[in-house]
């Protein structure tokens, strides 16, 4: 399984640039540049939450799939919002595995802004033994 | 506060194509059209959880508003992915107060898609005392 | 299964005083008395709020086995506390199924106290094909 | 303030036997011997989620206060049992401080067992400019 080829084979990750800089056994790296559309508001204030969360989503799911090696579709998600983000400046999200059980897991996120301050931090949980997603879409 | 205004004055909002379509005292209804951009993979499965999430976001902090008639910025997203979202269709989010307490408020949110399957259950913690954002970004 | 006999075969429950007023398909009401141990603080100002997540936790199990009919440990927990609970007063929690997955499932719980107020709201994730917990604490 | 006294200034923590073993700044371990009524079921199979759930609220509302030095209610409590407590074992929980903020803060915890084994993890946000409890509980 090639992570990197799967980040990129996704529309919605395409769009948003997300990028896979680093991959350890249960861990990952994740960078995504600034782009005009993600701000929340046109004052420029802060970059919207709903790119934070995805930004913790995805993460997960991959720091769970470079332990598993397989298909971790996430079942929820929890993010705290920590501090805004600022606009012009670049993600980088860490993740974690806390747990790669046979069935679930749970895998950690922390985000940080190229100033290294904290904006966000997420949790979410995996389904490990997860059948093919066009299976899923049945229900 | 004109709700419908501020949801269009936001260029992520603009991007997804959310729309408030009912604004009643305390709940919300915001539709959002599918876009070829959603797709959580390139073999059109399913609509990127992150799409699912941020749509939770948006509607849980506009309910929020309903009532309050200011801001109420996110502090954090608990959101359950009950079932794929399939490709082509456009999504249905209900949002509602749970408690709009002076300091903070909790809101709740079902996703729906075209064919009334529950797609997501979201629910979302609001600062209901905030300062202007601006100053949220100095931290 | 009896639902109200398994609600009784616990220690902790027992000893909670927990007890099985309503069950439907996918939904239970379970109420439970004051106890002088509950109290977060000797000024006797409010329950404890680990007193108030575990009978969320409690409800939601309940109320997925209400419709499943069959063991449903929870495999994670999230409560937001909205009032604190006053001393002396017996508390309601009405829980209800999101959604009955074969594998997983979701369910919401809203606890009320004698006068009415919402307490708390909790969501919790069940394992709805879970193997005998015997099983579940080798690993 | 002294945090060793204040835990032991409740009930319900003198009941639990929750124990304040280690404060750091923003940081605390808290210890938990087994009790009997702590069982989920009376063939003595797991300590109750509800048990785990109290322990991960108490640890942290007292991280926060071994930074704030003020009172930190817990306002919401997310936690992920990932392995189930056997009995005869003591617990102890871990918390850190994610974000002190003026308003509102995080921290995080991990509960594990005798033997090592990680038994859960807790994120929870707490109200860290709160007024009295006493007020609190008019609303």
């Amino acid at each position: 399984m090639n992570l990197k080829e799967m980040m990129s084979e996704s529309p919605y990750h395409r769009w948003l640039g997300v990028e896979l800089v680093t991959i350890e056994l249960g861990k990952v790296v994740v960078t995504m540049k600034f782009r005009e559309e993600f701000l929340g508001s046109d004052d420029r204030t802060n970059v919207h939450g709903g790119i934070i969360a995805t930004l913790a989503d995805i993460t997960a799911c991959f720091a769970m799939m470079s332990e598993t090696n397989r298909d971790a579709p996430n079942v929820n998600l929890h993010v705290d919002y920590l501090r805004m983000a600022k606009p012009d400046k670049a993600l980088t999200a860490t993740g974690k595995v806390v747990k790669a059980g046979r069935m679930m897991g749970i895998a950690d996120v922390e985000i940080h802004d190229e100033d290294g301050r904290l904006i966000a931090v997420g949790r979410s949980t995996t389904v490990n033994n997860a059948p093919p997603r066009e299976t899923l879409t049945k229900g």
